[in-house]
């Protein structure tokens, strides 16, 4: 059999040996041979760096995300495909899919987050400007600009698909090319996956990278511009995160590693509850999905001290009923590890819980008849649930055993729940099953410093809760300590995880060139042309108009609180409004204040502006009194077109000022530009 | 001499041995007598987890801000004493004022910042709230709580009121305690910084620690809650970095590095030019300030390739009129390095330049008078100028030698200097000096992503700058590779480095329990009272009123028009309105609507509500016909009691709704509530 491609530096290479055999989980048949023998990884780096990294630092986020989304549209299509091959790695179709459509899902997200929350530009402008100095010319402002080197991914094998994409989709967005390394046991499958990416020439060469097999040297040519992200055991994460040559370069270090999860019962949940009924439920679902081989799965079920037997009884009465065989087989509800050397493992593992507990469900050492499958070829077990009444015992808190396999341990009260929860010295996730809200609080805040992520779950949530066991690409997936001290995902944030951040302290006018935003204290453009006459591709930051000035009566204030029905005393009743602290007499409302802005800065007839969508940062800063003249000054401040729209978002900066040039209300008013030819005017 | 005690466990304590001398940078003189033999390291990270983590964690952020006032102003207090002792580390008062107001600075900075950016509360809500199902009972939402250890800081001699000020400052705003060891040379100077800030007693016990010497087996205590900070050399961060337990633990580590940091004069700036003399004088002052001894000085000054002579020469010359010698002396420029250590130190490094360049200005061999001082007595040496004309020589850019030393080099095009920068391989900062914005924009884009900070400095922010070697408390301070890979301050972000972000997974009610806010979705609570007649005491977040319904007619936005002259088609020209994409009809003004809701959730006599000073987040999510109804409901969302103050900020949800059920606008309402007493009724 030929070993499997590696692509790297713009093409498919085969390695200089044959390699190593990979073994279907079920039939213990050989799938694949993988080697990187050969393969040259520093040219692999530096194409990453020198072809895919300036290919993606052409294009905007939006144009990233927009290709992302289309990457997904196309794995959608070929995911029948990935499935099949994920069945060798003894997934069942709902394993197949937790991964496959969980990674296309992870795609999907940022090509949207991307698109709603990042500048349709290629320089993020990040928190807010910090003025430094009184007469505003000396600003500073964090910017976020993509690392110039490669995103490493050194991968587990439990999620040959999710697990790849997951890391890929913010590295993209952000501007960082990828090279992918997968774990021996399943780099078919992400063979596949990368063949399907390459195919469909999508994304920019040099982009994406696959060494499929050893890393061999690779960390050795790692500089400080690339990053490197570990999902696998605690173990391999601190060797990694201690290689020289990483140490040496400070290169970014993401590690994401297995960890001791727990779910807790709450005091509340009694047999009849339904909180009782989705604890177990979910228990036994963390036990069986993926065969136990999820790095957030719970490992430590804390129930009640009175209440271990119910659980434990409940437990085992699902497990049961828990088909396990060939994945292929629609009648089975949990596959196999994914290879034999996992089965002893898994024995390995379990003789040291076996120290603290005692098992109640599963034996791994008894030979059972697996459905359609035979038990010698595949690694099969039974789930396991072990039981241990001395909840103090080191071991379930240590020995991780990535199977199916969980023990139940009893807890006091809270502070005892919370107290072995964070035993695990730092986990992934955690989950607290209880409607007792004060519980819940001190569970949830007692062990939020050791978790990356917490869960409660309760009959309010039950229906749309997407359970313990899986990381939404929304949120921080990673946890202190045991758990990697790292973060993945978690929305935008992991999109930042790939870029520099860095201060600039300047003047605003080179802040405006920099960023493509405006920032206050810039230069503004007023023309004869009135900026909402100007379609989107004419428009310019700066440019700006001035309206006003206008009187503001008392007469205005009086009829506007009659109109609006705002008849706040401030307004209407000069004895109470002179003995409020802040106004000393009357004022005019905010909310007229700001609606006479708009009369005197809009335009009025039909043209590119097609609605005002929304207002941000409004700040009254100066009351207005009656006699008072206003002036407003509008200035376009952030233009965002839209990839698949014919019109923008264009945000713009409103400075109201009274007749003493006294800022009375600053605000950003958000608008709906058309692009040309959109619109007849 | 009797060695410096160290501040652990609730008391000073004295070591078991006679320790090592310190010696005075200017005299020579024994100073103090430095050991930690016998002083039980564990001990003082359980007191700190046990003892002033609990405390901390007791008080919000905005009482924690509060001390850290007092104790600003209490050091303020007492500078005097601190700038007399500087001196003895060869620092002028200048330099003094430098270090030790800038701690002070930096205190109230992050006072100032955790008052204003920051709940006062315990919780941190991290991000926007994630949807995570369509019924909107399942959200996620980031919170940030602070980790159960100890901040750890291992410090340079360098600072040592500013270094160990700048890192308490962040932790103890997110509530965790901090333990300093500064470094040997200097640690006189910490000591009784530490001194003062224990006899205060402002600050909660187990809050400080001082481990004043050695730190021993200290990392090999630390937990996965623990942090640990390091400033100092790049190889000594190496090894703290892959220390044993500090990988095995995850433990969350920031180094901050000396960098070769760069400085560009733009090609505008002939010798006639504002930014000729800016770039001149700023590499001088970097050059002597601390007499070069600042991990953000100039290292490397590029400047276009026909300028060197202009450039050496005029610097140079500057140079010449820089007085050397005790830095007690008034007419003093520039002191003493730290010690004769460094001296050498400075010497070696400079042999080592000498090979890609050569001196134009000092000699750190030949002898010279120090103004009031002894030249072999103290740790004098001159400022030195090299000039290394083949810019692609590799020493320049890899040798820092800590002192007053920077060698001139020359480049092309803007693309050269970029590609000159980046050869320090992650710095600190660099500056441009130039007022070519386009040479300004190239340079520091293509440098961004291997600086944490970048200033530009012109004609036009020059009179306001704070300068390239000065770090801000709101603005990022570290930087890639070389300088350690890490970021401290940088305003909330530093805070929030000491504490674990979590994603919450729950139904609305248990996040508002979780986190003193209310979310969309929780419970509502409505009573006769309107929530604008409670004070602040009185207010619970999730009180609110419902106001409306209230109809709008055609002739309302016809007037709205008329009155406020915002006469846009939409809201007054029919068959315009009807070709808008969006509306598809006359509607009415989003303000209209903003100000007739005011109208229907405000209760008009006076009480506790004394203003509303904004609004935050408006968006317009469905158009308002003529003959809509719309009806609005306000909620109590966030309460901030003010510390020093007889009111608070309260943000309230407000959410417009028409006759069909659907959300017009959504908006939050800020106002300013008083507390009990605090107004008559």
């Amino acid at each position: 059999m030929e070993p499997l491609r590696s692509y790297t530096a713009g093409r498919w290479r085969s390695p200089a040996d044959e390699g190593t055999a990979l073994y279907d989980a079920v039939t213990g048949g050989e799938l694949a041979r993988l080697s990187t023998a050969g393969i040259d990884r520093a040219a692999a780096l530096a194409h990453g760096r020198e072809v895919g990294g300036p290919a993606l630092r052409e294009l905007t986020f939006h144009q990233r995300a927009a290709l992302l989304k289309s990457l997904a549209s196309h794995l959608r299509e070929h995911r029948q495909e990935l499935y099949d091959l994920s069945a060798s790695t003894g997934a069942t179709r709902g394993d197949s899919k937790f991964d496959v459509d969980g990674g296309i899902g992870v795609l999907f997200s940022y090509s949207s987050k991307g698109r709603r929350e990042l500048p349709n530009s290629t320089v993020h402008v990040d928190g807010g400007t910090e003025p430094l100095g009184k007469q505003g010319t000396f600003l500073g402002q964090h910017i976020a600009t993509p690392l110039r080197g490669v995103a490493v991914q050194i991968n587990a094998f439990n999620f040959p698909v999710w697990g790849p994409l997951e890391k890929l989709a913010p590295a993209f967005v952000a501007g960082v090319p990828t090279l992918i390394k997968p774990a021996e046991q399943t780099a078919h499958l992400t063979h596949r996956l990368v063949e399907l990416i390459v195919e469909s020439g999508i994304l920019p060469e040099g982009s994406v990278q696959l060494l499929c097999g050893n890393a061999g040297d690779l960390l050795d040519h790692l500089t400080e511009q690339d990053l490197l992200s570990f999902t696998g055991s605690a173990a391999t994460a601190q060797r990694i995160r201690a290689q020289d040559n990483v140490v040496r370069q400070s290169v970014r270090f993401n590690a994401e590693a297995d960890s001791l999860n727990c779910s807790v019962l709450g005091p509340d949940a009694t047999r009849d509850t339904a909180e009782f009924d989705l604890f177990v439920r979910q228990l036994v679902t963390e036990m069986t999905v993926k065969a136990g081989q999820k790095c957030t799965a719970v490992r430590r079920a804390f129930v009640p001290e009175g209440r271990v037997d119910e659980v434990v009884g409940a437990v085992a009465d699902r497990l049961s009923g828990v088909a396990v065989g060939d994945p292929r087989n629609p009648e089975v509800d949990m596959g196999a590890l994914a290879d034999l050397e996992q089965r002893e493992e898994v024995r390995r593992g379990l003789k040291g819980l076996l120290e603290a507990g005692r098992l109640v469900h599963g034996d791994p050492w008894q030979p059972f008849e697996p459905v359609g499958a035979d038990y010698e070829q595949g690694a099969f077990v039974p789930p396991m649930l072990l039981r241990c009444d001395e909840p103090e015992q080191p071991q379930p808190h240590e020995i991780e055993v990535f199977g199916p396999v969980a023990t139940v341990l009893p807890y006091r009260d809270a502070e005892h729940a919370v107290e072995l929860a964070n035993r695990g010295g730092g986990s992934l996730v955690g989950s607290v099953v209880s409607g007792d809200t004060e519980f819940v609080r001190e569970v949830v805040l007692g062990a939020a410093s050791r978790h990356g992520r917490m869960l409660v779950l309760n009959g309010s949530d039950a229906e749309e809760s997407t359970g313990h066991g899986s990381p939404l690409p929304q949120l921080v997936h990673g946890g202190p300590g045991r758990a990697g001290g790292g973060e993945e995902m978690a929305g935008i944030r992991g999109v930042l995880h790939h870029m520099q951040r860095t201060a600039v302290q300047a003047d605003p006018d080179t802040l405006t060139e920099l960023t493509g935003q405006w920032f206050p204290g810039s230069t503004r453009t007023t023309t004869d042309a009135h900026p909402f006459r100007k379609h989107l591709e004419q428009l310019r930051v700066g440019d700006s108009v001035v309206g006003g000035p206008r009187g503001i009566t008392a007469e205005d204030v009086r009829h506007f609180a009659d109109f609006t029905g705002d008849e706040f005393y401030a307004h209407t009743d000069e004895a109470a409004a002179a003995a409020n602290p802040f106004f000393g007499g009357l004022v005019a409302h905010g909310y007229l204040v700001v609606s006479l802005a708009a009369g005197l800065f809009v335009s009025p007839e039909p043209g590119p502006v097609l609605a005002n969508y929304g207002l941000e940062n409004l700040r009254f800063l100066t009351p207005t009194y009656p006699g008072d003249e206003i002036t407003v000054t509008l200035t376009a401040k952030r233009i965002t077109p839209r990839h698949n729209a014919d019109y923008g978002e264009v945000r713009w900066d409103a400075d109201v000022t009274n007749q003493h040039g006294e800022s009375v209300a600053k605000y950003d008013v958000l608008t709906l530009v058309a692009k040309e030819g959109a619109t007849s005017e």
